[in-house]
Parts: structure tokens; sequence; C-alpha cells
């Protein structure tokens, strides 16, 4: 099958093009590389089977283009920074709102009719229910990444109403693992190996987060894609567990051998609009069979591992 | 109070322009007049608490100037066809999406936080509960004018969240009343003008519905802006009935004296995207101490009513 990777060099992308190219699709990936990397895609460098192609998906003529002969897209490129979204009100928008259109319009002009969507448990807000499932009470936003995202869905689900598309939506808690980099671990890492006896930590420490390792996740979307065929299908990925920053911050510390003083910020929040309680109800997931793998923990850790072996990483970020 | 009415020479923003204006406050309509009609102001004109801009708020610059002096807005401009998305996709994502980022940025800019939001039952797609309440089960966009209504939403609920912002956002079924130029009474008298001897229903004619009156929106409206007092306020307006379009027909063609052959198109939805079944919970706004003063249909005849005493404006929006 032809299958477009839009960020397919990114974090999750590139995990996600390198299973394609070797399951013997014809991959094109489609990737602006502001955080995408071209090493995440070492594994099938030269593959006849992949295409790599430079392209910024909010330039809809040149998306259009790049999207020609796609029977299957994957659309990840996103801007997935939830905390700064107030520094640069429109680019949440542009990139999560106006990009997902643009995809959708480039896939209406090639003929290309579905399409799986990397959304966000961020789109929950603060939920009244945990764990929170897909279909809980109609959700107040509270941050511009959640709020692009999901206009990105509303967007997904209307095409599907209105041009015959078939959508897999899925909305994610923070994702871990190898090409890991953005967020929690990243921070505490490159802070620790910067100054190892004392550690900034956002809020109080005490916000419940869930994490899911990449390849799980990945694992859970092959199988819904597969056997999954309503219109729209949306599913919240994320392990059965949550735990505080704190504990993540004593794995983190543990395994680096290091015990800095803690300073935290303070607040039940570690930035406006963060939820101080993310854990998806994965049920319906998991009646389909998934189950994930790794713990937070183990998650956690390997990420951990990962960023030490790969120095370049916290360089090409700083 | 400095007040900010867009979209207001349209069919409700004139209205509310109205009260506001012989309630004394200082009042700038901002108005692309694409749908909006300056007639619609003549209870007002030359009044010295008015000013009427004509600025398109896909135009931020001009925006933002005409936003000046801002203490409140009320954002009502939007392109308010549900029908015609899919003609032209990019419309409701540029007018109610894009639009409603602009006067979120514009006020940003000149230091107005609050904002009233004319959002819409058609978020709720088809709903599985009738009736709709506000905090529904998640819903799943059936329309690309729900979608983008739904992006608004998601906005303002951001900015409220990030930037202090507070709003009240209303999800309206299909208001009637005077100065209304759009919508089925429209049609079906605009046809019946044409050949009162057949009509054209789109659909089976079994489609529930709901409708308000005009003035009965504003009264909530006000109502909700002077009680409701939450960072975000969400509203449901609409009356505690619904009819089928056949009703709706009856009614009509009873008042206007015609018995016309029926034509059916035939199927449960009247265009891709119709909800079969809107029909909101109401419990919340009228909780407050609201209730409408007239029925669907007596809303439906003073409809009519205006539209016949009103030739013109069949032929300004031919």
């Amino acid at each position: 099958m032809n299958i477009v990777v839009t960020g397919g060099a990114g974090f999750i992308g590139s995990h996600l093009t390198i299973r394609l190219v070797r399951a013997g699709h014809h991959v094109r990936v489609i990737d602006n590389f502001s955080t995408g990397q071209e090493r995440f895609l070492d594994a099938v460098r030269g593959a006849p089977n992949l295409e790599v192609v430079r392209c910024d998906i909010l330039d809809l003529p040149s998306l259009t283009n790049a999207m020609d002969g796609a029977e299957f897209v994957y659309h990840l490129a996103a801007n997935a920074d939830v905390r700064f979204g107030l520094q640069h009100p429109r680019k949440d928008l542009d990139h999560n709102t106006i990009g997902t259109f643009h995809v959708l319009e480039a896939m209406r002009q090639v003929g290309a009719r579905h399409i799986v969507f990397s959304s966000t448990g961020s789109i929950y807000g603060e939920p009244s229910i945990h764990p929170t499932p897909e279909d809980a009470p109609f959700p107040i936003q509270t941050s511009l990444y959640g709020a692009s995202k999901l206009a990105g869905e509303g967007l997904i689900e209307a095409y599907c109403e209105g041009f015959g598309f078939q959508s897999w939506i899925f909305r994610f808690v923070s994702i871990l693992g190898e090409h890991y980099s953005h967020g929690h671990v990243f921070d505490f890492y490159r802070k620790l190996r910067a100054n190892p006896h004392e550690l900034e930590v956002l809020g109080d420490g005490h916000q419940k987060k869930s994490y899911l390792y990449v390849h799980d996740c990945l694992d859970a979307i092959e199988l819904a894609v597969q056997k999954a065929q309503e219109k729209v299908n949306i599913f919240n990925l994320g392990t059965d567990e949550y735990c505080e920053v704190n504990d993540s911050v004593r794995w983190i510390c543990e395994a680096l051998g290091v015990r800095p003083v803690l300073r935290y910020t303070g607040g039940p929040r570690g930035w406006i609009g963060d939820s101080p309680f993310i854990y998806l109800d994965t049920r319906r997931i998991r009646a389909l069979g998934w189950h994930p793998t790794l713990s937070i923990r183990e998650a956690v850790l390997r990420t951990l591992r990962y960023l030490e072996a790969n120095p370049w990483l916290l360089e090409a970020r700083a």
C-alpha cells in the first residue's frame, strides 16, 4: 500500500515509518524537520520503498504534490508542545488545526480517504471522570494545544461524514521511549546532567500523569486500524496506571545515582493549562486484544537509557 | 460600557445592537456586510452612541484597530450556513475558527477580556441523548459548520484559562424572527412565492428540529451575562419542544393559503451533515429564570409575517 506519514521523521512517526517500511509498504515521509531528525530513520535509510519529502504541511500546494498517490495517511505532524502555547498563540492553530485541514484537503485532491490522527488526552481539559473514557462529558478546553487538536478531530470527523473518509483518532497520554526528545524526562535529564545537586520541579510534584511506551502505542494503532472499521474510530491510548511527577523524579534520580535538592515552583499545575490529573480509560482499545508491555516506570527508565546513549539529541534539541 | 458587536448588522447581531444602544452603552458594530444589512439598524441610525465599522474579522490588523477601547465583545460574526459547507470546505474554518481566533487576539491586544460567543447545537453532531444537555457525551462532528464552531469554543475556553478571559458560550438551535434571512422558513416562503402549487422539501420531512425566537434568544443572553459568572459559562438555548419539518411546512402553507404538492428529496436528512433530531436540554438557562415567550409555531408565523412585510430582503438575499 502507498502510505504517507506526516511527521514521519519525528518521535512517534519515525518508529511507525520503520515498521511500515519493514512490512513492505511504500512509505512517503512528509516532514519539515523542525523537530524531526534524519537519524531517527537510520534503520531504514536507503530502503527502496521509502521516500522522504521535506515539506511543511502549512504549504498546501507542496503538500498536495507530496501526497500524490497516497492511499492511507498517518497524520502525525504537529506542534506537540502543550506547555508553551501561550507564548505563541497562533502556533497550535496553524500546525494542528490548519495543518490538519491542509492534510484533509490534500487527501481529497489526490483521492486518499483513510486517515490516522494523533490526538491527545489534553482535549479532555481537566476531566471530571478518572479514568476518562472516550465518551466523557463534553469537556472544556484548558490549553491552546488541546483546543487545536480538538479542532483537528472535528475537521476529520466532518470529512468522514461529508466526503466519505474513514478515520482512526488516537487520544494519547504522553508517549515515552526511543527517539523521545521533548517532555519531562528529557527536561529532568538535561537539568540533572548540567547540575546533579539541584532540580527544579514545575508545580508541587503531585500532578498525576499517565505515560505510554512508544512501541505499545504503535501496537495499539496497528491493531485498531486492522480491527476497527467504523466511519470514525476513536481510542484512548495509555497505561492502566498513573504516577506522580515525584515518582518519576525519584526513578530518574535513582537511575542516575544523584540526590538533588528538589525545588518546587508550587501549585497543583506545572504551568497554565497543565492538567493535574491525566488518566485515560483504555477499555475500548483493550477490548480489541491490546495491552501495554511496559509499565510507566519501565518506560521512564528505558527513555532515560536512550537519552544517556544519545547525547547528540540533547544538543540537537538545545 | 464600550461594547463591540461583531456581526452587529446581521440577523441576531442587529437586534442585540439595537438593545445595547437603547440601554445607553457605547456600541461599535464590526461587520463585513456580507450578509448583514444596514437597514437592520434603521431603528438606531444616527444614535450618538453607535458606531458602525465595515471590517472583516479575517483582517486581523483592521480588526485590532476596530476593537480599540472595547471592554466587552459579543462575537456573532460567522458563516452561519450549515448546509453548504461541503461546497467550500475552507469557508467555515476561515470565518468561524480563524475568525474567532482573530477576535480573541484583537481582544488580547486591546485589553478586552469578556466575550459572548454564538455557538450552535450542531456541535452535538447526531447526539445520543434528547433533549441534549451541555455536558452530553463527547460528540462526533458531522458538519464542517459544527466542527468550526466547536473549534471556536475550544479557542475561547483556552483563552479563558490562559489569558484570564471570561466567556459566555451559547449553543443555539435555529433562530427565527424579524431580520431572519436564511433558513427553512426563508426557503419555503421564497419557493412558494415563485410557485404556490409545488414545494420541494429536503429529506423525508420527518426531521425533528427545534427553533427559538430571536428576542427570546437575546433575553437569555442578557440574563446569562448578568447572572452567570464562571470563567467559562456554556448554555444551550432553545424551546422545550421540537417540530417536524412537515409541521412547519403545514403552518407556512396554511398561513399563506396555499396547498402545494409536496415533493420530498427523501432520506432522514435534508443534506449531508443535517442532524435528523435537534432538541436541546435548556434546564441550565431556565434555572436562571428564563423562559421563551413564543412557541415554535408562533415564531415560524411571526417570521413569515416579517418576510411578507419585507420583500426587499428576498431580493437582497437572492
